[in-house]
């Protein structure tokens, strides 16, 4: 029996409708919690990680008009915990009334790599060199390799959208792994773009009001492998001007795009020292996740209230530093039950499950650790997300 | 529709049933989340502040041993909400094999302050002079004259056991006022006890594994009114000395009450510097709610860890000081949706509502602030609580 569906003596302080149930909705809904806030998630799924934590369920497809109206009814607002639901159906919602945050516009450049990164460099936002190729198409691997002569290899390509978790993002290094390219043999439209020469992958999380007030947090460094965020400590190891920087652009970008709720913008910084912006999210961002733990308001409880245009909550980091390391699904079966209690051995760890059933590589949850140095913090974190998966 | 009810990709890491779903068994249902630990709640009634959190329901009474045994079919491990359940209940649950934490013997212990009292005093732990009283009876005058003949007016009465926030105490400053007592001539044990001369209420909350590993949190400082807990702040504001007096109190007691879970030990500081135990409760507690913010693992998280025998989270604080207020129903309606973003506008605030229906003198929630000094952060926490309830 779910509660909602109950007469309530006390109403929620408002009702926030999520497009989606997976680990962002779980840790939205728990945020709400304290501010009396009701989360409805919108799956066909009754055991993803929202619906499990005791989020109220709107059974349904993303991909599916009545369903989201249904999700919508009797919502303060609507939120995404995904980029997968077709910007059409968002402007027919709010053709209908519906309050959706972020807007339909904004959620639809967060979705297309290469919309965005057109309109990031119409913009003046510095970004990668880039084009665009046809898939599946002979002249693809042509168009690719006038970029590479241009701009020198390895190039990377990118399914503009659908995308996540390494998934459509490919390093070419030479004409012959071209040939081979899986995504240059797919039919659509390919993001082709330089290899930066990398030297910190970079993420500021700010929270956006309608009204234009902003908080932003302390920066985030991360440690992609095979595109998949796997670590990111915070604040990152870069001097202060370069975080100066990448907050002023995350706040131009938030303001442009005329964001509500949590902007996410993933930037490299190059062995030059430039600051360029590689992609975006109009939405709670696992580069986020050591908010939960490290500072005075997590980015979750901050994207609710950025949407609900109440006021946002202090972004201070409470500890000298903070590390989180994701638990990723191991090629061999994993026992959580067995492996938390040996996890939380180290005090200092704050694990994080998701309640998502096991597949390799898949995020099954974090571990963060706050600590007074990058290293201590990193190395905990590190031990207890390996102890959570070991066989 | 509950997810608890479907068949789940994903086990959860434990299962902890708690009987009673108030504002304590919703914020542990909040902290079980990140462990991924279901918790399901013991109540008639289905709109209590658990439930509207998400934590599964067992409709049901704490005094009926059908419903108990139902509630514990499938948990790890059940614990409590509030002091009011049978302990006869609680043992034959256990005879029937159930695991309870903290164990009946415990939290009867916690549940009767006659029998807590004696107990305290038999084993050496620091108390007020107290004695027992017949309530209803012409003697029990005679018998609360005596004792303050010997220790001095005022005398305080308690009601053994069924009083919370204020109810069931009294102050009676001389023999005129006791004629008039409503303690005194209700039929029943009474317990007397000296007016402690008061220079500080302090409470030391522990977490406790039952293998006997603890984790103390820093020292609180209550500020009660009418008896009902209004504020607090953390660490307390008195010499490091008594902190540590009071940690090894509370430690001994843990102990001796082979507690599993949290204990929260209440102390009186007196204007002579001696610390006396004034009440106990084996689950967490109102002056622990600062810990949610303000350090890294909170009550709620401890106190699961605790009962499930796990090890126990780092207890450090996360700030020079916190302070929380409690909002308390006044005697006017309130709008807890229109009120809470104006509480909001103060982004050093956290705000945790329980949503209960409004009674005058209720809580309804709390707001904890953290701040380089205790009075910015209580000011800042009174500002906030007083617009939430504000006309």
């Amino acid at each position: 029996m779910h509660a909602a569906s109950l007469t309530v003596d006390s109403p929620p302080a408002a009702t926030v409708g999520i497009i989606g149930a997976g680990q962002l909705a779980r840790m939205t809904h728990q945020a709400g919690i304290a501010l009396g806030v009701d989360v409805r998630a919108l799956t066909p799924r009754p055991t993803d990680p929202a619906v499990l934590a005791g989020a109220a369920v709107q059974l349904g497809t993303h991909d599916d008009l009545d369903a989201l109206a249904a999700l919508a009814r009797g919502c303060d607002v609507v939120t995404l915990d995904h980029e997968h639901t077709p910007p059409d159906l968002l402007d027919e919602l709010v053709a209908a009334g519906c309050c959706v945050r972020p807007s339909p516009a904004a959620a639809s450049f967060a979705s297309d790599k290469l919309l965005a990164r057109r309109a990031l460099a119409r913009a003046g936002f510095p970004v990668p060199a880039f084009t665009e190729a046809p898939g599946g198409d002979p002249d693809a691997i042509e168009a690719v390799e006038a970029f590479a002569r241009q701009h020198g290899w390895p190039v990377v390509l990118k399914a503009p959208s659908g995308g996540y978790d390494g998934r459509g993002v490919e390093l070419v290094t030479h004409r012959g792994e071209l040939d081979a390219s899986r995504l240059a043999a797919t039919p659509g439209r390919l993001l082709v773009e330089e290899a930066v020469p990398i030297a910190a992958e970079l993420a500021v999380l700010i929270a956006r009001r309608p009204s234009g007030w902003c908080a932003t947090y302390p920066l985030v460094e991360t440690v992609q492998r095979d595109g998949i965020c796997h670590e990111l400590v915070m604040p990152a190891r870069v001097p202060t001007q370069i975080a100066h920087r990448a907050a002023r652009i995350a706040k131009s970008l938030a303001d442009g795009l005329d964001v509500a709720g949590i902007l996410a913008v993933e930037l490299f910084l190059t062995t030059d020292d430039e600051l360029v912006v590689n992609e975006v999210a109009t939405r709670p961002h696992n580069s986020g996740h050591a908010t939960i733990d490290a500072t005075a308001t997590s980015q979750f409880e901050n994207h609710l209230r950025g949407i609900l245009d109440w006021p946002l909550g202090d972004t201070t980091l409470l500890a000298p530093t903070a590390a989180t390391v994701n638990v990723l699904g191991p090629d061999h079966p994993v026992d959580l039950r067995r492996s938390l209690p040996v996890a939380l051995e180290d005090p200092r760890v704050r694990v994080h499950l998701y309640r998502k059933a096991h597949r390799p590589g898949r995020k099954l949850g974090h571990v963060t650790c706050l600590a007074p140095s990058h290293d201590e913090a990193l190395d905990a974190a590190r031990v207890a997300a390996a102890v959570l998966t070991a066989p």
